[in-house]
């Protein structure tokens, strides 16, 4: 048989989004100690790029309350790009202020979603984050741009890859670094994935994307294998699986980090992580969090054999 | 950017192994007349393979006592494949009594797993299939062969994949139709899928061949997708992930049918199967058993939009 080869990249960075996109859709509402000890102990871990907080009303996320002292904590820890959400130009002077180098804006490839989401219609979303990208880019941060509902929408079903090409290459335009491509409701499959991303990837180079999965139907490590094939070399991941998508509530939400890590090890990939420490990371702020450990890496490496098994087991 | 095609086949098989492989690794017992009924709404889903039960030792495994009572229940269901495990002779007696049309037989390639399992080693298991397979062929019966431990073994660790082909040919030569191999403790990673199915490829055409993938550590699915790209065209899976390993107590076991199925829709392969009659049987026989269903795409699929969602969600 003459198959084509099975062509993987020889290393990937993970974009670590726990501390943030995570923490942002738990109940429970952590201090920013807390949060600084949680991002310090993933970046132990070997993580170079941690998303850390969101320079958002706390009225309206609670969970990111006082972004400011945590990105301040981390002002000593190098090495590390911590990155913060920016909705607007405010949230853009206070993130400065607080010592950030990059930032994130957050936009969506359904009409309908962008205004639940964010409260403006995709063109109007691009406008405002030009007074937020631009006065960003000059200061000399970097600006990463996420697209939620690539694969599909919680309301509108099916988008077209159309509209998700036209805000990439937008956000893009607007001086975004990377853009990642969010699958919010998890509903994509590997064959959406490849064509998403070959279609991307005739207009722009695969530095310039990441992708951003959801495990709700199961398919994240599956999509993340064909965006992998597909030639992408930066993957979002969340440790324990923590957050997820609110519009899915009970749903899972991230891909958990100790998961992908573990594919990527089998893979033969170089991703600089520690598995175990990150297993470690997981526990511990799930225990925090007083939630379950949403990775299977995780759950199945605190299991014993049984001493007394049955026969036929396949 | 020129890519290798995705190189997907155009239909594949699935064997459902919940009745037999499912049942067996749960805790409840269930009677003759309702495993019987389970069987038949799997068959009633488009599920033209379906494991039916197993003539082992009541007092061994007395989820699948009365198999021969399932067998004759389910006697005029026709246009499905009802397959049964049968360990010796004695078994297949009882299984041709029965009406049994389609038989498996279980071998191991791990020495230690195969000691434990089915209290023998490998060669020995060869040595007494032989006893099985051959007047089974003889009699006119398919006869499947399963193959567990593929990947990794709980107590020798990693497997040599030339013992695992080995065993493979050994049992195909016996007269062995198609060989379903096991990744019992889910280990397995998308390239050491890929390298054993093009390793067994050259030696075996892609029809005799099924994969049989456990999501313990959660890459069952991105397994299968490498499987399918590797051009394996029979998947066995167990609805709402029922069963699982007994060596790994807790940890989750077979992959879920419906994940399967949901992927294969996104992948556009054909199977022949009702995504939502599957997801409705996978819920009664939940149901039945007290346990929880676990496929996520049955889970994402009873869950509502949050009315009132938080911002800046990806």
């Amino acid at each position: 048989m003459a198959l084509p080869a099975f062509n993987l990249p020889p290393a990937v960075s993970l974009v670590e989004v726990g501390p943030r996109d995570g923490l942002q859709n738990e109940s429970a509402v952590l201090d920013s100690q807390t949060r600084c000890q949680f991002a310090r102990k993933l970046a132990a871990c070997g993580l170079k790029r941690i998303e850390a907080g969101a320079f958002v009303h706390p009225r309206r996320v609670p969970q990111m309350a006082d972004s400011d002292q945590v990105l301040r904590g981390l002002a000593q820890d190098t090495g590390v790009s911590w990155s913060v959400l920016v909705p607007n130009r405010q949230g853009l002077d206070a993130a400065i202020a607080a010592g950030a180098r990059e930032i994130a804006v957050f936009a969506a490839a359904s009409e309908t979603f962008s205004q639940h989401n964010i409260h403006c219609g995709i063109a109007e979303s691009i406008e405002r984050f030009r007074d937020v990208v631009e006065p960003a880019v000059a200061e000399g941060l970097e600006v990463r741009g996420y697209v939620s509902c690539v694969m599909g929408c919680p309301y509108e079903g099916p988008v077209d890859p159309q509209t998700v090409t036209r805000v990439c290459t937008q956000l893009i335009d607007l001086g975004c670094y990377q853009i990642s491509l969010g699958d919010t409701i998890g509903v994509g499959a590997p064959l959406q994935t490849r064509k998403l991303i070959d279609r991307l990837l005739s207009l722009v180079p695969a530095g310039q994307l990441a992708v951003h999965f959801h495990d709700t139907y199961g398919q994240a490590l599956a999509n993340i294998l064909a965006a992998l094939q597909a030639g992408i070399t930066t993957i979002d991941s969340s440790v324990a699986g923590l957050g997820g998508c609110p519009y899915a509530r009970g749903a899972s939400g991230n891909v958990a980090t100790e998961d992908v890590v573990y594919m990527l090890n089998g893979l033969g990939i170089e991703h600089g992580v520690d598995l175990e420490k990150l297993i470690e990371a997981g526990r511990d702020i799930c225990k925090i969090l007083d939630r379950p450990v949403m990775s299977k890496v995780s759950l199945a490496s605190i299991r014993t054999p049984d001493p007394n098994p049955q026969s036929g087991s396949d």
